[in-house]
Formats: C-alpha cells, structure tokens, sequence
C-alpha cells in the first residue's frame, strides 16, 4: 500500500479544505485518487458542495428546469466513492498556523470547533460585490452566487409576479441574467458604468453585442454607474444611477463583479497579492508550507500580459484544484498562469475571448503588437446559412506571437477562440494559425478556416504585404479614404470623405488616385482593400489597407472611437 | 514598382498554371498580390474554374440548390481583380522541359499550341478510382468530380426517377454522397470492401457510424467489393459484388477513391514519389527548378508518421498554392506537411480525425504510443442536451506527444478535434491538452472539457496512475474483469465473464477480490473503473482500467476486434 508522504508516526495525514465548489471539490477527489491514505474533509459554508455555478442564471431562467441538476456531486457520493468527509453549513472562521489548527462554525447551532490539520487547502471563491449604496440591501436586490440565491429570485419572480427587472452590470453573469430574465417573461433593463458591455473586450468589439441586445428588445443604459435603489410607493424599486436616470424594476440582480473572499487568509497572515488575491506559488502553495489556495481567491500570474490577475473562471480553479492535491501526495506539478479563455451565450450570439485585448495590453504597457480584424463566414459561404464571426487577432511584432483573440458571431465563435487559445498556450505565433491544419467540410468550416484567414492576414502585416492604416486616426489624418467596394455598396453608407474606385475599375482607373497622399483603402471587411493595396503599392502608392473595412468602421463608429 | 524575380531584359515574366481549382486558383491570386509584373495563366481542363468541389455532393442533394453557388469566382473574376488569364476547357498535353514550353489543346477546337513558361506550377488534382471492372461505364453509373459529373447525376435521377442508388466505397465521398441521395428521397446502399466505414479512422471508432446509417435505414455491405455492373432486363442496373451479393440500382456512385493526376508529370520526366504522387521539396518545387506542383497529385510527409502520402484535402491545397506562389516570388515559405485533418457530416453524425490512426501507427511500424478512449458530453451534463463525443486519443511513449485523435458525435465534435490537432501541430502533449484553457459556459462546454479529459486521462497513463488493460487481449487473458457499475447497468449487457462490485460498495466489500489474480476494472465510460482502479492500486492489487469502459466494449466488439 502506497503512503505518500503520510507521516512518520503511520498516523493518517490530515488535509482540511476550505470550500467544496469547483477548486476545492477537484482537490479533494484528486487527492484521494493519489493517497488513499490520507484523511480529507471539505467545509463548505453553503448548504451544497460541487454545485454548478455556471449554470446558476439558467437556473433562474428555468431552461435547468430541476435544481439537482445543478448538484454535481453530493456529500453522500463524497464519502462513499473517495471516502472524503464533508461538512456543509460550516464556515471555517480562522486559523491558528502555529498550532496547524482549523476553527469552524456549525451554522446549524452556532457551535465552533478545533480542526486539526496536516495540510489545509483554502478554496474560498469569491463574493459578488455589494457597492455600499443605499438600497443595495432591499429586499427585490439579489447576487447570484449559489443556489440559495436562485431560489431566492425564483421565489420573488413567481410570488410578486415581477415583469421588470434591472440587471445592473453588463459582463458575463450580468448577460446570462438578462437572458434568462427575457426567457421568463420580464422586461429587461441594463445599467453598465463603463460605456461598453463585456468590459473583457475591446470597445468595438462589443458594440455588436449592444446593437444585438437593442435588437431584442433589452433596454441598455451605458456609461451610467448605479447610484441607489429606492422602494417605489407601490411597492416595486426604482434603480437610481449617477446620471440621475430612474428604473423601475421588481427585481433587481447586481452583476457588477466579485471580490475574492481572502478574510480568512489574511487573518491569517498569509502573504496577499498586489491585486489583493491569496499569493500562491506555481504549485498553489501559500506563503505558509502547509497551507494551498485555489480557484477565484488566488492570484496568478496572466500569461499574455505577465501582470497578475485574479481570473474567476472554473476550468483554472478545476485544475488548480488538481495541481494543490498533487502537491499535497508530493508531486511537482505547476500551474501554468491563465490566460482568460471565456465565454458567453447570450440571446444567439456567442462573444468569446482568449488572452490579451488592446486595452490590456495598453495598460501593461505595451507597444510592440498589432491587430486585425476579419469577418469571415462559420463556415463556408457556398454551403447554405453561413453566419459572419467578427474576430479582433493581437500579436505581437515582429515575431508574431498570438497575444490575444476577440470573437463574436452566432456560430462557430468558440470553436475558433478555441483553437486560437490552443495555438497561443503553445507559444504559437500567426504563422502558425495561417498553417493550421483544421477540419473542412463546407457544413464546417472553409478550406481557409477563420484561424486560418486572421494567420494569414497577420502574417501579411508581419511580412509588410498589408501595411495597416490607423482606425485611431481616421479623424485625424490626411490620407485619403479609397472604398474599392462596388457603387451601390458605397451609396448605403460609407466613411465620411471617402471616395469610391470600385476594384474591378482599379487596374484601368488607378491613374486617377493622388501619388502624393498616403492612400488608406476600405471595402466591406478587408479582402478587396487588401487587393487593391497591394496593387497600389506595386504601382509605387502608399496605400494601406484600413483591416476589417467598412464592418469594422462601423464596429468603431458605434463605440465611438472613430468619427 | 517592384518586380521581384522580373528577368533582365525587362519582360514579363511568364507562369503558367495547369489546373484552376483549389490549388492552381490559390497560386494563382496570392502570386499576383506579390508579383504585379507577372503574366499568369491558369489552363482548366474543365469548363470551371476555383469551384468548390466539397459542394459537390450536397448540389446533387439539393442542400446547395443553386449551381452558381458553386462557382468561388469565375474567369472574369481572375481577368479584372487580379489580371489572371483564364483558358478553361484547354486541355495541358505535354511539357517540353528544354524549350520551358507547355503545349495545349483547347477541348472545343482540338488546336493545340505551345506556351512559353518561365515558371510552371502543375495543379491537376486527383481523378476518381474507376476500377477496370465489367459495367463501370455503364450509363447511370457516375463519379463525382466536376460540376458536370453532378449535372448528370441530378438529370439522371430525375429523367429515370431514379428510386435506388447504391454508393460503392463508404470514405468520404461514399458517406456524403448517400446522404445527399437518401436527402433526395432515393434508398441507398453502400458497398464498401473493408470491413468498416471510413478507412481513415480505426475499425471501433467507425463502429458507431454503421450503427448510426443502419438506423437511418442505409444498407450497408461490409468486407464485400465490387466485381461488376450489370443492366437489368428492366433498363436499371445491379451491382454485383465479389461475395455474389446482387444490389438493384438505378443509380451507381463510384466513390472508391482518387488517384493523382501526374500523367503530365510524368511524361515530362519529372520525379515521382514512392506513392506515385508527384515529388516536392519544402517548397512545393519538383525536380524541374523551373516546374511546382500542388494540391491532389503531390506527395506530401505526414507529420504524425513521417511517411510520404498524397492526401487530397483542399486546405492543404490551398496552402500549397500560396507556398508555391511564394517560392516563385521569391520567397522561403516552407510547407510543414500534412497531418490528415478531416471532418464527414452524416446524417446528423460528425466524423473528424487528425493525425495517425493506430493502424496507421502500426503499418508505420511504431509500438512506442498508448491510447485512451472517453465518451464526455459535448457541453456540461447539467445544461440540457449534452451530447456525447467518442474519443480516441494517440499519444507516444513516454514523452506524451499528441500522435492523433479521432472523434464521433451530434454535436462539438469537430471543435475538439481543431483543437488537438493545433495543438499537435505545435508539437503539444497530453499534458498540454489537459492544461488547455478553452471556453466554458455550460452550453458550449464544460469546466474539464473533452479535450482536458483526454489531456488528464492520458497523462494518468503516463505517470502510471492508470495502468491500462489491454483490450485485445480481451479473450485471451485469465485477468478477471471487474465491473463498477450499478447492478442494473450490468445487467442490461456486460463483458462476458464479468463480475459485479458497485463502486460504492468497493471500499467496504474489496477484500472479496482475489489479491492473486490482476483485475480488469469497467465501467460505462471508464471514469469509474480509474477510481476503482486507483483505489486497487493503493490496496496492494494489480488493477488495471478497460478504458473507454462498457462503451468502448460495444464499439470494439461490433468492430470483431473482441469476443
């Protein structure tokens, strides 16, 4: 019988684990599979562990109709398939490190006790962020962080039969909330401080996802923070934001993001991070040797931009989770950083993004990358319904590493990041996309699969084939805007000086064009301009190609960074 | 202006292109983007050119209702975007290697002429297999090739109200083109001389595939090959195979496979590869310096097992095109080879695969790679409509690197198949596969998805976590197999020999196991058999894991690969 480092005495090693959702749960089963000798609890403060939190606004939404299907794995099969003990409704509330010692609350009676521990894994998550407003406490004010809180919502919709809720926070649990919320029945309202939703993206490239959300009827109120929630005189509430709009809502969900929950952690005297996360080494040990921290508490280290982040996803916390309990039975496995691969599903439209956008990049200081922007087909044009994917590719200069990828569209979207995010952990670079060997059938994808195009088109840039034009200073600039696209494309809008040399004219007519302005070309997405800039630039011009063309102006224009 | 490569004297370089399809149209438009003063010209054999062959079988099913869809982009096309000559039905007879000259025949007058070439880029494609057989010539017996092939299928059907079709070969081809004709209303057959579908994939993983088209009410004749055509007395036809079976059709598919097209090639002396396909270096360059070859009729190294093969897919093509362009132009893009990325819809089934099959592992000579099967839902179980995908990966020994993959399922399939195979692409192992960080939100994926599964459970293989049994030995081994699941999953069909241990009766009811006597643990996937198996392990047994569990049994048992 193996004992992995179980101690010298024989006496079985214990390991206590603070939290049982995602990080600690993975722990937990991992850590058995390797030493069947060592003693595991789980103290989980809720009343569920391994619950699906990701499914929590479907839930609400009652597309997961029945709440065990939110229950992943339960107590009773903790402890007969891997003999792991679990202790739900008991809050661990402090540490002794000295004595290696676990104090925990039975909420049930209010009693504590003393936990003995060999090796202690903190797994607390994060709580939604509650802005100390006035009204934030109402009753009809809701987070969703478990499933106590969904049924909480549900209740409050069916009993007060609530028709208009106010979401306040557009990112990923504020987009799912208002899907569901729409699936319900209720009226939607959107209140966003920023002036974009899915603040992880770039401006432009959540603009479609507004135009999409307007379009199906969610009420979207940007650049507007939250400033009260007051009680109406019927009853309902009225969301109040800074610029002194007022919402009328029955129900009220603040999605405006999560604070990791370190209190323990630092009562303890655990090393924090800058960002205020539990500092964790590559093996997710604290700066305690006998104490692991995982999953949305922890800060680790953003493979794209090299800051540290604290990223509330669940495959990282899964696999953080892993990598503790295999340091736990002494193994030397290392987390590799996070790189931010996620997603969201909202009313048809999938947005999924993976590593660096500009603006994180920009904050962290970099210059040497570029970007371009493609909107190909899911899959190939022939072949009937192909659905354009807007996709935003950052790389950077000039060795062409991925940095990060933007994708929004209603097919095919998280196929794509996918495979963009796989390139990218390999330190792959656009060539490397350019040359990826996907699969094709015309139901499928293209014999040149987006990856391919955005490596392709990247490369070009790389090469010098396609010098890119400045969106940023489209107001600012003397070149000359040429839109090669066709008259009537031109006709139903284009950008404001532009003039029209369709490209089947370009080879007669090119004569016409100034040899002494810099020549910035656009048509419908890039194709065409990137045709005609190359022509152009063998025929001695300084044309540049504007990436993305007029789909990306508009994209641009919407979230107001160009004219 | 910039003429790269332009000749001394100031004249335009002259390259010429043999075939205007994938490959050929490729090289053609990315060599004018890179070289302005070329002359190029494309000669086509057929009457189109750049269309898209993979449509083909769903024109003939009326998926794709509108020929011109078809047709990527047509002569004029070439001639005013991109100042490409386009002589299509101009058939290329013979190079004169000397005289740098290639001599034509245009197809409607029978005048040939020669062309002077300073660059000669041969495209020809690969022609279908017509076997030298009695009645394959017959009328109402076609191949699908061209946009004319499926004319003439279509009006076939319709003048003879064609109710029976049989489909001889079940790759690609065979698979698309019976449901395109089931699609039409017709009965189909398919004769294949293996015994299992799809050739590409293993016998088990192409299993569910005849279970799939048997359920959709598709004939299928397995290890039986075509000896001949006959004419019924009624004016129909019947395929008779070598078995003697006798198949009533009044519509025959030859879809045994392509040959490349190197004729040409050949005749002009150029080198051909060990496969017959015509020889390239790196960049795509034959024997000839002043000759590149591309597409269907090259032989190109497969990256998975270093071996030579002529693989007709058009990403590749294409690929090879810009390369060859590029070459020409001057440049140093090298091919990296192919990998066998490729992707079947069937009936609501997907197929993919990239990389080597364990058959083609072994024809290779290779013994130093494991392979692990699973079965996980294409999204979390907890979001309704989870799908499963069966997966086989090949991984090599004991370095991990991902060999191959093959996938079957309703939904996902080919994301996850993209995604390993840029991460072998990339030289990536299973350990990067489990590490990948991919998009999760319930309906798109799961916390550990497919693709990390496969990772982590391979990487158990490796670390000696999960020894495997070793399913061909099935019936030739005194180990005792052991199935963990519940009783009435065992009782609903088991591994003859079986016993049943519940999982969650393992941890008190073990010692009931013989300790003399290795154990071959099973489940229904084979999840649970890695946790009994670890449980084993560390009590001392010599526990090993079915993988891919009681699922994988049914596929290897239909295959015949296990009693």
């Amino acid at each position: 019988m193996q004992r992995p480092d179980s101690d010298a005495t024989g006496a079985a090693r214990r390991v206590l684990i603070v939290g049982g959702v995602a990080g600690g749960a993975s722990c937990a089963a991992r850590l058995r599979r390797l030493d069947e000798s060592a003693s595991i609890t789980i103290f989980e403060r809720g009343p569920h562990v391994s619950f699906a939190n990701c499914g929590l606004p479907y839930y609400v939404g009652g597309v997961i109709a029945d709440e065990s299907a939110l229950l992943v794995a339960s107590p009773a099969l903790f402890r007969t398939r891997f003999d792991v003990g679990v202790e739900t409704q008991t809050e661990a509330i402090a540490i002794d490190r000295s004595m290696r010692s676990l104090r925990v609350r039975d909420l049930r009676s209010g009693a504590t006790r003393d936990e003995r521990f060999d090796a202690l894994v903190l797994a607390p998550g994060a709580a939604p962020v509650r802005p100390p407003l006035p009204g934030v406490d109402l009753p009809g004010v809701f987070v969703v962080r478990s499933i106590p809180d969904t049924q909480r919502i549900r209740a409050h919709i069916e009993e007060r039969r609530a028709r208009r809720a106010v979401v306040v926070g557009g990112g990923f649990i504020g987009l799912e909330m208002a899907e569901n919320l729409l699936h319900r029945g209720l009226a939607v309202a959107i209140l966003e401080k920023l002036p974009q939703l899915m603040p992880p993206l770039d401006p432009e490239m959540a603009a479609p996802v507004r135009a999409h959300l307007e379009a199906k009827g969610v009420a979207l109120h940007l650049g507007d923070g939250l400033a009260r929630i007051e009680t109406r005189p019927d009853g309902g509430l009225a969301v109040v934001s800074e610029a002194g709009l007022r919402l009328a809502a029955d129900l009220v969900i603040l999605a405006i993001g999560v604070r990791p929950e370190v209190g323990l952690a630092r009562d303890a005297g655990l090393t924090l991070g800058a960002r205020g996360g539990i500092a964790v080494d590559a093996r997710m040990r604290t700066s305690d040797p006998a104490i692991w921290a995982v999953g949305d508490a922890v800060e680790v280290r953003d493979v794209a931009t090299g800051a540290d982040v604290i990223v509330p996803l669940a495959g990282p916390a899964n696999r953080q989770g892993r990598i503790a309990a295999e340091a736990i039975a002494g193994r030397t496995t290392q987390f590799r950083g996070v790189q931010g691969t996620a997603v969201v599903g909202v009313l048809g439209m999938t947005v999924a993004a993976t590593g660096a956008s500009e603006k994180s990049l920009r904050r962290a200081g970099r210059s040497d990358f570029a970007k371009v922007y493609l909107h190909p087909g899911h899959h190939a044009g022939y072949y009937p319904g192909a659905q354009p994917i807007h996709v935003k590719l950052l790389f950077s200069t000039p060795d062409g590493r991925i940095l990060g990828a933007q994708a929004i569209g209603t097919e095919g979207v998280d196929k794509r990041v996918d495979v963009i995010a796989t390139a990218m952990q390999l330190g792959g670079t656009v060539h490397d996309l350019a040359e990826a060997e996907l699969c094709y059938a015309p139901q499928y994808g293209s014999a040149k699969d987006p990856v391919n195009l955005a490596g392709m088109i990247a490369a070009n840039v790389l090469a010098g084939d396609m010098p890119l034009a400045d969106w940023e200073r489209l107001g600012a600039t003397d070149a000359l805007v040429v839109d090669v696209r066709q008259p009537a494309e031109f006709a139903a809008g284009a950008i404001p000086g532009a003039i029209n040399l369709p490209l089947p004219e370009l080879r007669a007519r090119f004569a016409e064009l100034p040899c002494d302005r810099t020549l910035w070309l656009c048509c419908a997405v890039g194709q065409r301009g990137y045709y005609a800039t190359r022509f152009l630039l063998q025929h001695g011009y300084d044309a540049r190609n504007l990436s993305g063309g007029f789909t990306t102006y508009r994209a641009l224009r919407d979230a107001a960074l160009v004219p």
